[in-house]
């Protein structure tokens, strides 16, 4: 009997977890996911994620897929997310789930993903988005930032802004289909869509384009960070706790 | 020496306060402010606040005055907020500071305010909007609210929509001036502006605009609840974490 597979969209507060994915030194999303589903499906199988995210990093629409024995799922499509959600803490919550073809995979079938910065730009920290914003207090040029942005968008080779990982990657190609800026009172917020992003590559552009509004660097300077090919040629990572998986896209 | 006198604007997340009023039983906002001025200026007055703020209450734009004697006033008043800031934890923030008339009052200059409600209205509450929502999971009739609302725009007595207090009030008039309601995806928000508000009647026309939502009453109902000027006939009272002090007004 073939099992039932599902697509899981899941939200999370990134603050008390090591990212998506379980780490030596912390709990991940993934495995608190999985834990509720045994709970309720014993012979439930690995839930495979669109993508990692760093620790203390956000979602709004991680994408997951995961297998249930067949003869173990006894329940409507539409209690699941209510039924794993019972067994979740308030700080993780399974969105939505459908059942897709067996041969759907969260990860290799994304086509696109989207991601969200926010930044709280105003002498005084609001205490209400003191989670989920990276506080810059000093004043930006936000014409310089957005002139930065578009920079970045096309197909280049990132490597100037990718985080170091303990494995190799196979290549820091990567296309960025959207990088929008936009300004509501003191909170700036980043829009990132693309093919896929480097480790830490989110927080390094949104980083080198806060300098950038800081005056650091200048808006040029985006086209020689990108050719040096150097991650010490690119600019600072943003706070993790500012960024969030706004979006997974599959065709 | 006439003391120095500020108008101070206070964002904080209610979670852990009992409200703007230091209570009996725990702590408030109002005490936090005073402890960290008083560090600064040994010889600060009492702070005044513009009104009160339930238990769990958020405020983006509560507004207090305080005497600072002169002598004791040695920095720029751009400093102000940050100096007072760094007294304080970071659940309570001054957004501002400014100087203000000997005579200004805080409370009785105040002409009105605004309050914001946020219901999260998905069978999923957001786990990154879960500390300042009212999680709402059945499906609403977003114009029969809408219809609701504007049925308490106008100067009316709000007795039935105003909570027990252990002291008597002297009126329960008050003027609405806007009662909007606002959708975007899950969040509602409901924007309340009036010359002034009882106690839990921002929570109190929240609960009962929900529940006409729900079809628990129709929004004609919402007449003979104010006539009958009795607690007994308004709705529900909405949690206050869904509530946030937004602005408050001066001629």
């Amino acid at each position: 009997m073939t099992p039932c597979k599902f697509k899981l969209v899941i939200a999370y507060d990134g603050a008390g977890y090591a990212g998506w994915q379980a780490q030596r030194d912390g709990l991940g999303v993934q495995e608190v996911v999985e834990e509720a589903l045994k709970k309720m499906f014993p012979g439930v199988g690995r839930i495979h994620g669109a993508g990692r995210t760093d620790t203390g990093v956000h979602a709004q629409g991680m994408v997951a897929h995961v297998e249930v024995p067949r003869e173990q799922f006894r329940m409507t499509l539409r209690k699941l997310p209510l039924a794993i959600n019972a067994h979740l803490p308030d700080t993780v919550r399974v969105l939505k789930a459908t059942r897709c073809p067996t041969k759907f995979h969260a990860r290799f079938d994304a086509t696109g993903k989207q991601y969200r910065y926010f930044v709280w730009n105003h002498t005084v920290l609001n205490p209400l988005w003191r989670h989920q914003c990276w506080h810059v207090p000093r004043p930006v040029n936000f014409s310089a930032m957005q002139q930065a942005a578009q920079c970045f968008v096309g197909t280049h080779d990132f490597k100037s802004f990718a985080g170091q990982r303990p494995y190799q990657m196979r290549s820091t190609l990567r296309t960025v289909y959207r990088f929008d800026l936009r300004r509501s009172g003191p909170l700036l917020t980043f829009i990132f869509e693309g093919d896929g992003f480097l480790y830490k590559m989110c927080r390094n552009l949104a980083g080198t384009v806060v300098q950038i509004g800081l005056g650091k660097h200048t808006p040029e300077s985006v086209r020689d960070m990108l050719q040096a090919k150097d991650r010490r040629a690119g600019g600072m990572t943003a706070p993790a706790k500012g960024l969030v998986l706004w979006k997974v896209y599959y065709r």
